[in-house]
């Protein structure tokens, strides 16, 4: 079977240099970025665990969890079709049909598609962006990606902690800027945030991401981890970075 | 006047090197420490305001706050009768009794004792640690400085609230470990989270401080600043640290 098979136009096959496995993205809509690969490593996820990804893309997280983890399975969950269809020629690509499911639905209705209390784990990159306003058309992908139009933090935050199991966790990357919200809205699901890193572009900039860990039914104490620090020069990685990048 | 007139038995006299300010400390009962430095630099402080120190201690805040910024005048509360003498003694040594007022009293009662909405500004480095059930004797002015025997942190952010114009805001340092409570906290009073700066003792370490800003009825967008690191090596403060000290 060649490669050309899984592609549709204007599409590319990247290397995630993990086992080998590819992801098929089309640059003209969306690519992920290094919020998910770091989040694939911010996440904790052990042997036999069955894992969510809420707004799954073009299916970047479980890939590099299946590369990365030990976890059983993961249900992955994504609004947009043309994403779903992308996600799903990847899982076919890497053979990891058995391990990666891919649905097409609304993350409003998790607990409905899933049922409560079903997963010992749920990973998400959400849209991190409120204003909705100011786009010029708000059907894009990269808009429905980025910004706040088919569902809010308080959905995705609601949603996942309905469908955890007591105690397991809840990992999510977002922006700084967002924080107070975050763990407010958190706290009122019960996920409680127990784990929290910054990653910051520069050692003496403001963070422009957050990883956070939360506990459903957790009790309230929380960590936070040395910062992540990602150039030392423009366009130089810190070693720090290029080992959760695997590269050394 | 020479300076044994202002000291009891036990107590020193230690340079703040601002302003040729002066505290007085008795190192066998509590000193203040970098939290009450850093929190000084932290407080954005505006010309003519009225500000509030929650648990002055020995008076470390307004003093270094005094050296520091235009604020007009300061009140301090103090449950514990030695330490409100001692910052009491300080103020006077320092000629700065027309700036700063100690009021010996309970922070569970700081709206009762100075009134609603009377303050430009709340600065406090409360009690970190919830464990009291662990202290040999609760009544050590080290014990009450350290943990919340007396008042807990929602006392404080309750109080802080409740004393606050509208829009005006509160600066606290407090451990991160209680960042998500505190957060939450803040939050159920409507002190707004707007500004966090974490302290980490090095760049690799977890953090051991966190400095945050609240607005009272502020709208929901935290600015997470870049981090402070304390060493650049064992007993080497950081270019950074000695700038906040003054010292360079």
């Amino acid at each position: 079977m060649i490669q050309q098979d899984y592609l549709h136009d204007g599409e590319r096959l990247d290397d995630l240099q993990r086992n080998g496995y590819r992801i098929i993205q089309n640059p003209e809509k969306f690519c992920f970025g290094m919020d998910a690969v770091l989040l694939s490593s911010f996440a904790k996820l052990t042997k036999g665990q069955r894992v969510l990804d809420l707004g799954t893309g073009t299916g970047i997280l479980p890939l590099l969890l299946c590369a990365k983890t030990q976890a059983a399975s993961y249900e992955a969950l994504e609004i947009q079709e043309e994403s779903a269809d992308m996600a799903r020629r990847s899982i076919a690509y890497n053979h990891l049909e058995d391990k990666i499911h891919v649905t097409t639905g609304d993350i409003r209705n998790t607990s409905e598609i899933y049922g409560k209390q079903s997963f010992d784990a749920v990973v998400t990159n959400p849209p991190y962006m409120t204003d909705t306003h100011g786009l010029k058309n708000p059907d894009m992908p990269k808009a429905i990606a980025r910004h706040e139009v088919l569902c809010t933090l308080e959905d995705v935050i609601r949603e996942s902690a309905a469908v955890l199991k007591p105690k397991r966790s809840f990992f999510m990357v977002h922006r700084p800027f967002r924080l107070a919200e975050i763990m407010q809205t958190m706290s009122k699901y019960h996920l409680e945030p127990k784990r929290m890193c910054l990653v910051h572009p520069y050692i003496d900039k403001e963070p422009n991401m957050v990883l956070i860990e939360g506990v459903k039914d957790g009790r309230s104490r929380i960590t936070v981890e040395p910062p992540i620090i990602v150039y030392k020069s423009p366009n130089v990685y810190t070693d720090q970075l290029l080992k959760l990048y695997g590269y050394q």
